[in-house]
């Protein structure tokens, strides 16, 4: 018998590659679309209370206060609240969970580029449906019976909503399979679908900590749904890391949610400097779909996207790029940061266009 | 047409089920491993000094700094260092990524419980091989052709260890499969097969913080293994979530590793109480295998373990009974404490045996 090697029986596959994280300095990051502005304070004085001693034991699995605190701030049961270590946590047990049919999952040719990365490391079968001209999802694309649908809203790279109307449709057109809604964006300015999950069991909505809060480095997503989409999905969860959240991470996250106030203002802060970019980017001969989100998806009428980028770089401001699909590879992809940052850039743009 | 439901498509599973997390104060806590002492003070130091601002960042995927630390301490690059939420996560994702033959993973009878829970979410065949009577892993059960084999070392809730030479055998025996050895408790008086690593590259060597590290709470694990193995266990992780590890939990990790005194001084102690407390269950009329871990698996010559496990939960102690396969039915599992709560353990023992 001729020896076989363990590399046969490997899952292989290509991973996402995520924005990059620049060790340098005194850099303009606008590749991530994190938040310009810290988390609430009331997040640091939680963190600064957990006690040392308490870290060497096992954190609640169940992660009850984070659950409860979550709940009420969307006047849910907590039996329709789902945590994990980020939305792409969420995400990927949720296509574990749900997606398990022969049919394909749908979602669109542009849009956040994990949701091909889990089908294909979980061997989902899917089907890229293509996006308008004007970048919008159409939704008669979504009408076949199928596996499953994951669709942003507002979906990303693009930044484009849907209202909740357009959700309902599809919720309801397709009780044989989970649709889920990815809300990761949805705090700065569009409707949430969260409350599609009062009237209908198939539809989960996912949220995330690492956006609107502020609190990307703390890991925290969660999903919305009817209470048996949700144990379905903690019974797959519980199979593969009882524990999952950590002690201070549980904290922080309850500590955020106290502070509404500070949320509010600050994500009234990012949408007031969006639309004053997109007046700018506009008036530097660029265009975009009008973005609900803390991006803006933008091309400009004349100079190359990859062009632009390589300059922002070497002047210390990170946009994203994405040469895939190539329809959108002519556009980039810029975070909201400070209105500082968003002036220093858009005076950086105005050099690199050669506009006085 | 009739309407399928979104059930159908689900993936049902039955979940682990973690030992308890009691929320009332002022009990003895002998029923997770969890360890009796704090986190080295430098962890708290390196959480109080992460900067608040730095939250609103994605933390580095690559987790550079603690991949590096704990690559350093073993004295191995770190293209062979995985880290990932405990070392359930990285189970979990090693499981998905090796386990993908048709032919069985094989693990023991008695062992850690999580296992079969893993092969069952990934649909992974399996064989659980019986320890001999004195519950000692017997080599001649993993000589046939497989698809993996995870062994823990020492096993869990025996507290058996078994020597290097033992493993290297099987290693060496099975390039058709990766070898998982489980080193959850290894640092409490057991040798280490991290050494295997260097000369096979089909074997897997996994640790956890949360037992001799005290830190749970904080949830970190790794693996050592060849670089072309972490290479293919990587790109699965990047394919499920590329931001696992917070920042503040990656600088714990770090600070935790740095202060090996104290690292070393708290295993003394605890390896110390736990002799103290295996003379003292013997002359109590209880047997157990001879534990290397933070534990003791013990069996009371006429009394019914049941009814000692609920009469020392009346009397605010907390241990481990499994009640599933029936030949451990009547051990309990005792997790080490400190001196005055194993005292305070024994001298209940004694009163609900009613020896004077």
């Amino acid at each position: 018998m001729e020896m076989q090697s363990w590399t046969r029986n490997v899952r292989k596959v290509i991973p996402y590659t995520p924005g990059e994280q620049p060790k340098v300095k005194n850099i303009i990051k606008l590749n991530t679309n994190e938040n310009p502005y810290p988390p609430s304070p009331l997040v640091g004085k939680a963190i600064s209370e957990v006690s040392m001693d308490s870290l060497r034991k096992y954190p609640d699995p169940a992660c009850v206060n984070l659950v409860q605190a979550i709940a009420d701030y969307h006047k849910k049961d907590s039996s329709r609240v789902f945590v994990g270590v980020g939305s792409d946590d969420v995400l990927a047990m949720s296509f574990l969970t749900f997606f398990n049919s022969d049919k394909p999952v749908l979602f669109p040719d542009i849009t956040y580029s994990f949701y091909d990365v889990w089908a294909d490391l979980f061997r989902i079968p899917y089907v890229q449906k293509p996006l308008d001209d004007s970048f919008k999802i159409k939704a008669s694309d979504y009408e076949e019976e199928c596996g499953g649908i994951v669709i942003p809203n507002p979906n990303a790279p693009t930044g484009v909503a849907e209202p909740v109307e357009f959700f309902e449709k599809i919720v309801a057109a397709h009780p044989e399979c989970v649709v889920i809604i990815d809300e990761a964006y949805v705090d700065f300015g569009s409707k949430s679908c969260i409350d599609l999950t009062d009237k209908y069991d198939n539809v989960l909505v996912v949220r995330t900590f690492s956006k609107s809060r502020a609190m990307a480095g703390n890991r925290i997503g969660y999903a919305i749904g009817s209470p048996e989409l949700i144990k379905y999905l903690s019974d797959c969860k519980f199979s593969f890391n009882s524990y999952t959240m950590d002690t201070i991470t549980l904290a922080a996250g309850v500590a955020s949610i106290a502070d509404d106030e500070y949320f509010k203002e600050k994500i009234d802060a990012v949408i007031a400097t969006r639309e004053w970019t997109k007046e700018q980017l506009s008036s530097l001969g660029f265009t975009f779909p009008d973005s609900m989100s803390n991006f803006i998806f933008a091309k400009h009428e004349s100079v190359n996207a990859v062009f632009i980028f390589e300059e922002l770089k070497k002047r210390g401001i990170f946009v994203r790029h994405f040469s895939k699909p190539e329809r959108i590879a002519d556009y980039l992809r810029i975070s909201i940061g400070t209105d500082e940052e968003m002036q220093r850039l858009i005076k950086n743009i105005k050099e690199i266009l050669g506009v006085k």
